[in-house]
């Protein structure tokens, strides 16, 4: 994509406003943590890696702003910034792994010049950014082979560059496959409620030259019963230990209609996604979000007042749906728990 | 519902603007047979009963219009203007079936005075807006039975009083498990792209006060698994004579995850719009709407321009994922050639 989805600069983060792509191409620019909470919980700043990248850029612009405090007071005021931005949003789990790993710079370099400490922060998040994109174009180049030549290929949700620092994750699988070559054509579910698939995927696929159809999500088992989906690929907010994936709501509902018309049904998300500490989906928290986004459009109300309103933004799809998880380490299958344990990093990384 | 529908007066047809609810409460005039056209086609009006009784007094305000011409070239501009009116949408049979009732009125009553014939044309009108709201409170009263005290039903798009004359065909099977004094609780889907669950639905539920909550489309498999859903009951546009089903998109997909969590999944329709003339699902053609209902929001993009669209406004779900077909004669259930054929009107209805 020929914008960037963030630039870690020394005095603030820059972010792609996610919020009016396509209408128009704006940076936010968030020169505080709060602002970067702000953006996180608002989506200026969306996608479970993005959002990764942005807290760590987060921990270092908090660290920037307390950097006058002396000794403990410097820790605990950090160490309230860090909780504050972990709260931010529940379910994409790269938000802590991307704060925890941040701490763990910070832990070990306390006793550094305040300026040298910011140094290393920096560029511990800068890491995180630049790995980022690396990670997605391993996992992309090891998952296009699930693709076939030729495949309509169905996904959820946007996954690409501007859900993650660069390239994207189920995107970038598809962004890899029609690199090699494969003439494949994607149908890009809208994602309601907030348009994602819509605004944002299909945005890039157009950008990208990549064969695309936009359809409402309700469309989809028309075009799996017609034979028009040869696999689908989605993206992950969390993926517990035995696989079971929190994914943007309908992603489910896709899982179940896969096995309906016995498609393949795959995750592709990078390690960091991977929550080792569940055991199963059930323990997952399941953000629910304001009303308004499904009885609102833009400030003016597309249901009547007061209506009740059921407004979850992701689901979890048990690992028995799912035909592999992508990762950059591999394309894990069933049984997950042994097969996502092989890939568990060490205690360094995680 | 406290508004009508629609007002069958002597030199208008009043409808109320469906595009509007719930934002304004207005009615939308159509002085002569284009401008019923317009509302069929715009959306003024919708919902396959009240489609059918709108064209059916197209038929008289055309009789109307073309009052002063002379025998033949009476009729032949009239066939021209029915012809019109019954190409207005596709899907709905209703359309077909009430102007082919007003034709038969036409037929044989040629002979008499204009302005007799005029008054004949406005009964025959009238006789079909009257029995409509007549067969929902049966269908209604037939249909309540398949649904248990304190059950969760879910349906999709509006098939209320809006829908129709008036009452409703799934929603009056709703409405009357509800004034039958069973406490249910109605999962209303939103309805892409249109939004006629939010818009309508839910508003309706709303005046009635019974319990409702409004999701995205693609929320509802979330609410199967979790077993809050116990019956599943949609309206339809058309039903072939071996009980496959058009509706709204997003009914196939339904009826799928239905089947996946064994949740019973009804139709709820008058005879009317059963076409006995098709064989099967197959032969139902399926309407495809403006790309700009689903890239577009009031004139604003929200999708990147120029993007593929597939916007099929309506889905076939085949007979084996319905638990049974509700009418005003009966629910029919498999197999559904025999039980539609016994309640085939006979050739006077017909």
């Amino acid at each position: 994509m020929k914008w960037d989805t963030m630039l870690l600069e020394e005095n603030c983060l820059k972010l792609i406003d996610q919020r009016k792509i396509p209408q128009q191409i704006e940076y936010f620019r968030a020169e505080n943590y709060q602002q970067v909470i702000f953006a996180i919980k608002e989506m200026v700043v969306r996608g479970a890696p993005a959002i990764g990248a942005a807290a760590a850029h987060g921990v270092y612009l908090a660290a920037r702003e307390l950097r006058e405090l002396e000794g403990d007071i410097f820790v605990k005021e950090l160490e309230k910034a860090l909780q504050e931005l972990g709260n931010s949003r529940p379910t994409a789990v790269n938000l802590i792994w991307g704060i925890r790993r941040m701490k763990k710079v910070l832990t070990s370099n306390l006793d550094l010049p305040r300026d040298e400490l910011l140094q290393k922060l920096l560029s511990a998040a800068r890491d995180i950014a630049r790995e980022d994109v690396e990670i997605n174009k391993k996992l992309g180049d090891i998952g296009q082979e699930i693709i076939p030549q030729g495949a309509g290929v169905l996904t959820h949700c946007n996954t690409g560059a501007l859900a993650t620092v660069g390239y994207g994750t189920a995107l970038g699988v598809i962004r890899a496959a029609h690199s090699a070559g494969k003439e494949i054509s994607v149908f890009v579910d809208e994602t309601r409620p907030r348009l994602q698939g819509a605004r944002l995927n299909a945005f890039e696929l157009k950008e990208e030259g990549i064969p695309a159809t936009l359809i409402v999500d309700s469309t989809a088992a028309v075009l799996m019963r017609e034979g028009k989906v040869d696999v689908i690929v989605v993206g992950a907010d969390r993926i517990a230990g035995n696989g079971d994936t929190a994914n943007k709501i309908g992603t489910f509902m896709l899982s179940v209609l896969a096995r309906a018309f016995e498609i393949p049904f795959y995750i592709a998300a990078p390690v960091s996604t991977i929550d080792f500490d569940l055991k199963s989906g059930q323990e997952i928290e399941i953000e629910e979000r304001d009303p308004a986004e499904i009885t609102h459009w833009e400030g003016k109300p597309i249901a009547p007042e007061g209506v009740d309103v059921f407004n979850p933004a992701f689901d979890v799809t048990p690992a028995q749906n799912i035909s592999g998880i992508i990762t950059e380490k591999g394309i894990i299958r069933a049984p997950y728990t042994e097969g996502l344990t092989r890939i568990k990093p060490g205690g360094d990384s995680n």
